[in-house]
């Protein structure tokens, strides 16, 4: 990285002297002031391209004592307010990053970054190149050789352009193109990638120009063939009108007579959100969307800062130019500015709460962001239960969760993102990866290993999506350890006669590093914070991280894939906490070569025992495709928990109230209501609530 | 097991010429016949204590046509009707097993079981227990050494006695004595096992006396102290009056206004449900519960046959006698007639039915059981979705799920028990563990790497929950296959020249066995029909299994613990279909040898490919107590998925009707119900359904 000149822009562009919170995300003058002071610190009329115009979070050093005095009603310590800024100078690829303090109006940093260092994509940029590599001559005259009837639509969907270190130092897109269906080209919401053609055009971002015209391999193996004339396929549409709805659904709905129970308290642009105990504040940033921090309950600080930090999908097809698809969607496009417009009825059901959000746009402008976030409480079913087979009586709680929902659309896919909360003291992040698979061609009979035919010519290959959530603990203060609990079998002696016994070891996690479940000793990773004991059993206070299994990365170790998806190839990586250490696979994923992620952090072997420590926690799924994914694909569930061990001093749910008739008022379905009851049973039921017999 | 004389009952006590469903369990007439028919086979005023009274189910081989002719409105033909019985000689050791045909009132099958074969336990016996070793002088002589303030009120927990091969052929019982708070010794439902005491009878049940008296180790090793006056602990309840209960939470309504979309006929002893191009007959049995039998989907075939087959529950603490703690909650006692009552708006939410049974009692009469499976709908969140970012226009269904909940009480222990069905195709069996931990007392200041201090004074050891579900396949008929994919990394070469590479292999099971997971490998079982295709892509119709991962058995391979679980040793057992091998345990767990069970029934060898096969479905966990789960524990939730892999021709949610606010009536929160809202976000919310923009 070379640095340039650090300007000092006019007073007019700065922001008005702020009140917000230090962690409140830049609102919309904020944004405008930010870019003009970069704007202003080049000559007059040069045209910047702004990739990210965010807050720049101040260090931590400075967050905790204003934290402390924000919960003990003490006046407030001044935090400087900062903006982050990449932007490109516009048709070069000239990438900068700079920092300009909001108060003063001073440009603290402006750098160039060096080579291969590149933004993501956006959207005003990705329209741009769909257009480009369908109105270039030498892609219309491929596609021509296709012979595509009269009136056909190609739709053009871009690719982040990956890294094989073959040429590719410059910044690029890969396109692949699909058609709509020929016999309905009028409906703009046909699924094309159920008509996937072998044409690939690879457009380059410093002119705006197609550079390489790749045509797909379609069969067993790499041999590229002549384009033939198209096969008319027919369609696979997703939309209901498509569809012959099944009709004997019957409504089901949320209703909640006093409203909600949580609190929302908007500051800026930021939420604090109160609910059974918890507390926290929502920021919304566009790489990372959701953004929690100073995560609490009953009044104890649990987390520091918690987000998704950054998920990879490498795909398993080999072959030129597929082999390049490995995605980051949060490094290269952004979650954030990503997130649906969440509609009411559609994505929730209940009382719904929205917050909306402020991002930038690529003039350095503001991009409104309506319904980014819905705030909603669900019932998860029975908290805890228990009868007395004595009495018969049974004392059951529901456990009450708090949501708080973001959809992402990535092109093709969709991920829906949620933190969840319980009264048990459990803080959950749920995934739920849906949309429609990344298809291409495949010559009619083709089997491969590496994908499955999910429709006539289309194949949906293997991938996988490897997520990195990071979790900044503070357990009650910020100084805090991981450790792993192991259960381990009791060798044969005097004390275990009989070879049944088993014990549990933890051991301290001392050094920065990445590390693995094992589920054959049932290990689990805690966080802990040895100098708060339990005040009944004098263990350290805890909580546990569970993760679903997942496959590691595939690709080999001196593959480009590996180097660059920092986190994917251990379950946990424990680090020092650092500022600007935010995201798994390095701050700027987009044709990255490695080196500047979670894994070269955990490589400086750092003292992580009873320090300011940060864990990223992968998970994932090979997604290996059914044609069941298709044309659109049932949700697939993955859940992180976060439960304390130690944390308490008994069950936290304990205070919830007892389920009740008088509360829930479920209904009695009776034979009356069902259709051919041939035979009624007879029996009291439903009328005394929560008693039992064994 | 030796034979004892085949006796044909007088006609009056056959069963009314029955028109059951040949899965139907038996109804009370038909108890009371089986039962009078094997009083009537023994001298008059011969004193019999049925342990279980319960379908005999017929071979598959009558089923199928059955089935089949059920199905095409064909002549059923004629299935016969039989009586499956177990019983002792009251007050003996004499262990019987009996099969008696209902039609024509023959006992077909009368034995007394050997050696090592005993039964469990059951309600009357169980009381009994409790009261003779609280009546027991030498009990109430080692109590009085304890100086237990006047009025203190013992509590007796029979455990089941487990194995050692130490003086252990006879059937005994192992109690553990506890406390009420003695400062509120009136509270019938105080937690007593907040207040254990180390003092454990043994009871043998031939003569129901008190055979032995243990003290119990209450320090780190395993010397036995002289007893010693009590100390007075806390007491820690669970009741609500207890509490002083959260006032913030408010009502959340399931409201189904058009009622629910299932439908139950009720035929005699058995419900056949339809929702959703589900159809399935649910049945209820002593020892398992619930058992869904016939499972179609669109009319298509899925499952003969599903249960939750046994769990085991070991416990890590090596010293006598909490070494032989290994409980089989459905062998020793049986899920069936443990079920709870379930009570409208306590145990379930929305527009509930309920399904009764009828099970025998230790007099070989009836036991009416209401309420013992809910069924209802729930809302699962977003089924799928996707967002065309060219339109805005976002297609979005729920998933809607139907649930058929049981819950038992195992003394201190719950487990909600769940098979929940999707729109997708996807069939579930969900266990959340809740309850009460089993505790026993220990020394103040003492810690021990077995177990958890929950509570002054108290205990919880660590302990495995291996459950075992039984899955009976008949994808697309009943001759199926099971396989295993695994995602393997391409070596490099011209192909992969970049390392990213990875393929799917699949590997066919072709005799009985245990297998495992293996997640570096992705690995996945299928159940698998090559007969029939997938029309689009030709690949064998097939159901994968996603289980949860668990640590298997901890206690030696030469432990009785681990001769007797014989399913806690693999993930998976597949073996070939053989009537009347249902229990992956054995038929006999309680005091068991082992060598019953599914893995002997895997040692046969048989041929699995193509045939009748079963497959046995291994998760659980290995609970190491938090203080958090005591006095009563948050639901630990585990989940078992078996979901269609290219079964269909499509996403089969396809068809799901939009997710649309008139459908759904959510509410949109507002600043206005905030109580202290600092700035109100002005804009349009909520105003137009699914439509979203990037």
């Amino acid at each position: 990285m070379s640095t340039e000149t650090v300007a000092t822009a006019p007073a007019v562009f700065s922001a008005k002297q702020s009140v917000s919170h230090p962690l409140a995300p830049l609102n919309a003058s904020e944004i405008t002031a930010a870019s003009g002071l970069i704007k202003a610190s080049w000559p007059a009329h040069t045209d910047l391209q702004f990739k990210a115009v965010t807050l720049e979070e101040p260090p931590k050093s400075e967050v905790l004592p204003y934290l402390e005095a924000e919960h003990s009603g003490k006046p407030l310590p001044r935090v400087s307010r900062k903006a982050f800024v990449n932007y490109y100078i516009r048709n070069t690829n000239k990438f900068h990053e700079a920092v300009v303090d909001l108060a003063s109006g001073r440009v603290l940093r402006n750098v160039l970054l060096g080579p291969n260092f590149h933004a993501g994509g956006d959207g005003e940029e990705i329209m741009k190149v769909e257009q480009i590599a369908l109105e270039d001559e030498g892609v219309k005259a491929e596609i021509a050789k296709l012979k595509l009837p009269e009136g056909t639509v190609i739709i053009s969907d871009p690719w982040i352009y990956g890294s094989d270190g073959v040429n590719d130092d410059a910044r690029m897109y890969q396109c692949f193109l699909y058609i709509r269906d020929p016999l309905n080209s009028a409906e703009a919401d046909s699924n094309h990638y159920a008509l996937p053609i072998p044409i690939s055009p690879v457009i380059t971002t410093e002119d705006m120009s197609v550079v390489r015209i790749d045509i797909l391999p379609t069969g067993v193996d790499n041999t590229i063939k002549e384009l033939e004339p198209y096969q008319i396929k027919p369609p696979n549409e997703y939309l209901p009108e498509h569809q012959k709805l099944r009709t004997d659904l019957k409504p089901l709905n949320v209703v909640q007579p006093e409203g909600a129970s949580f609190n929302v308290t908007q500051e800026g642009t930021s939420s604090v959100l109160t609910w059974q105990k918890w507390q926290f504040r929502v920021g919304f940033n566009q790489r990372e969307g959701m953004v929690l921090y100073d995560v609490r309950y009953d009044n104890r600080t649990l987390f520091y800062r918690l987000s998704l930090s950054d998920m990879n999908i490498p795909y398993a097809d080999p072959r030129h130019p597929y082999h390049k698809k490995s995605a980051f969607d949060l490094g290269d496009v952004g979650a954030g500015i990503m997130a649906n417009n969440l509609k009411l009825g559609c994505d929730c059901l209940g009382s719904i709460y929205y917050l909306d959000a402020v991002l930038s746009d690529d003039k350095g402008g503001v991009t409104p962001m309506e319904n980014v976030v819905c705030i909603h409480e669900q019932d998860a079913g029975i908290g805890w239960k228990h009868t007395n087979y004595r009495t018969g009586r049974a004392a059951v709680v529901r456990s009450r969760e708090l949501v708080l929902q973001s959809i992402i659309t990535v092109a093709n896919y969709e991920y829906i993102l949620a933190f969840q909360f319980n009264q048990a003291g459990e803080c959950n992040y749920e995934v739920r990866a849906t949309g429609i698979l990344s298809t291409q061609p495949i010559d009619e009979g083709v089997e491969v290993p590496f994908g499955t035919v999910v429709h006539p010519g289309v194949l949906a290959t293997h991938h996988q999506h490897i997520f990195s959530l990071r979790v900044d603990p503070m357990l009650d203060g910020y100084l805090n350890r991981v450790t792993y609990d192991e259960a381990l079998p009791m060798p044969r002696s005097d004390f275990n006669p009989h070879g049944t016994g088993y014990y549990v070891q933890e051991t301290v996690i001392d050094q920065s590093g990445g590390f693995d479940l094992d589920y054959d000793k049932n290990r689990i990773f805690k966080i802990q914070n040895p100098a708060v004991r339990n005040p009944i059993n004098g263990k350290p206070v805890a909580y546990k991280i569970m993760a679903p299994p997942f496959q590691k990365m595939l690709a080999d170790k001196d593959s480009f894939n590996h180097k660059r998806a920092e986190f994917a190839d251990h379950n946990i990586y424990v680090v020092k906490h650092h500022d600007d250490e935010l995201f798994a696979g390095g701050k700027y994923t987009n044709q990255s070569r490695g080196g500047h992620g979670v894994r070269a952090w955990a490589d400086r072997k750092e003292s992580v025992k009873d320090e300011d420590v940060v864990v990223f926690v992968q998970f994932g799924i090979n997604h290996v495709p059914r044609i069941e994914d298709f044309p659109v694909m049932p949700c697939e569930i993955l859940k992180i928990h976060m439960k304390p061990v130690n944390f308490f001093d008994k069950n936290p749910a304990l205070d919830v109230p007892p389920s009740e008739q008088s509360f829930n008022k479920s209904t009695l379905v009776s034979q009356a209501h069902q259709q051919s009851g041939a035979e009624a049973t007879v029996g009291a039921k439903g009328e005394v609530c929560c008693s039992s017999k064994l």
